[in-house]
């Protein structure tokens, strides 16, 4: 069993929604760790040995407790580390928070990236796919914040919707969330990204930029190089 | 703030593997509830209400609380009712816990039922990912059962797979789970659907059979329908 005091080291990428995830939550915890970059196109003996199921990052190494999964770690996180709590303490609060961590990474996400990826038909499926998530998510927030007047567990999760979903919406010239269609989720990213703490905890918003643009175009010229 | 001793409703369909988790988990707690049988074709007022995001069942009612989503539910179920935990006390257990879990829905089940629902190449490419998706699930198996020595949280989670998976085996004249290839999950179904609270909580084999088999039946007319 790993203690509260044994080394912390996460595998990420820079460009990750979901390391960014976990960043965050050890940001906002105080916790002290070794980010150590791993690069996707070479992974290290580290990753895949870490990671033997999905080969992929986040994953965070606390002492020999090796979790994987962004929403796993974070409530990891939670459960070794308690100040700070991210997660409520009532158990219908606990629940409400699950579903709507869960109801973004299985209905808001995918659309999301597939919009970026794509064009013509499947494009605009996936942008109306995107978009109807995006008002249904509206419905989770009750406040400024999902976690009320302070951030909290869903607003982590849903940290991959911040900058991302604006610079995604660059990449391809459109705002997945614009302030007339969606009001709060619009004023939530505001207030969110307006948060010292969070707003140092981004990668550089032109880098994201570029790099997505570049994942774009590789992917469309994959397409049309099949065609 | 809903109380222990406040009213338990179930909104379910008989058929469910979702809401089997749900009868499971509240059987194991010796939680008394009601159970209200909803027809799919014909929703109920009281289920879109409760469940706008998703209109779908499970959906537990407990005083003024209501939770949708099985795994979500598992865990207000797990918080609400101490006795019997479902979940491991140690934060890394419950890391190991959800990930597996998380595993069972995201990468398990789904290929499982586009085995049943469909032929040709695509069952096939299902078929594949399904067999690959179970033996990864293999290691998760660390003893007698998932939760060790007595059943618990991804016992419950994979009963989906226990009883379920020997139905939709038979209806495609298949075995998902056969003691050679998967000789641990085979044991665990034996082990697994041998305890008596388990088995009680089963529908009848033979009329989920004729169930699914319906419902294969259905999917395939419609698709030839359409082509």
């Amino acid at each position: 069993m790993a203690k509260k005091e044994h080394k912390v080291r996460l595998l990420g990428t820079w460009r990750s929604r979901f390391v960014h995830r976990v960043r965050l939550a050890l940001k906002l915890k105080g916790i002290e760790y070794e980010y150590i970059e791993e690069d996707l196109k070479n992974k290290s003996p580290l990753l895949l040995e870490s990671n033997p199921v999905y080969k992929k990052v986040p994953v965070l190494i606390h002492g020999n407790n090796v979790v994987s999964e962004s929403m796993v770690i974070l409530e990891y996180i939670d459960e070794t580390w308690s100040e700070n709590p991210l997660m409520p303490q009532d158990p219908y609060d606990r629940a409400i928070t699950r579903f709507w961590s869960k109801f973004i990474d299985d209905k808001c996400l995918a659309p999301i990236r597939t919009v970026l990826l794509t064009d013509g038909e499947e494009q605009e499926k996936a942008m109306k796919e995107a978009k109807e998530a995006l008002k249904t998510l509206e419905r989770g927030l009750k406040g400024k914040f999902f976690g009320g007047e302070v951030i909290g567990f869903v607003d982590i999760a849903a940290s991959c919707l911040s900058i991302w979903s604006e610079v995604l919406g660059e990449v391809i010239g459109t705002k997945f969330i614009d302030s007339e269609k969606l009001p709060h989720l619009h004023s939530w990213i505001e207030e969110f990204t307006s948060i010292d703490l969070v707003k140092e905890s981004f990668p550089p918003y032109d880098k994201l930029f570029a790099s997505y643009k570049a994942l774009r175009e590789d992917h469309l010229a994959a397409k049309f190089s099949q065609n």
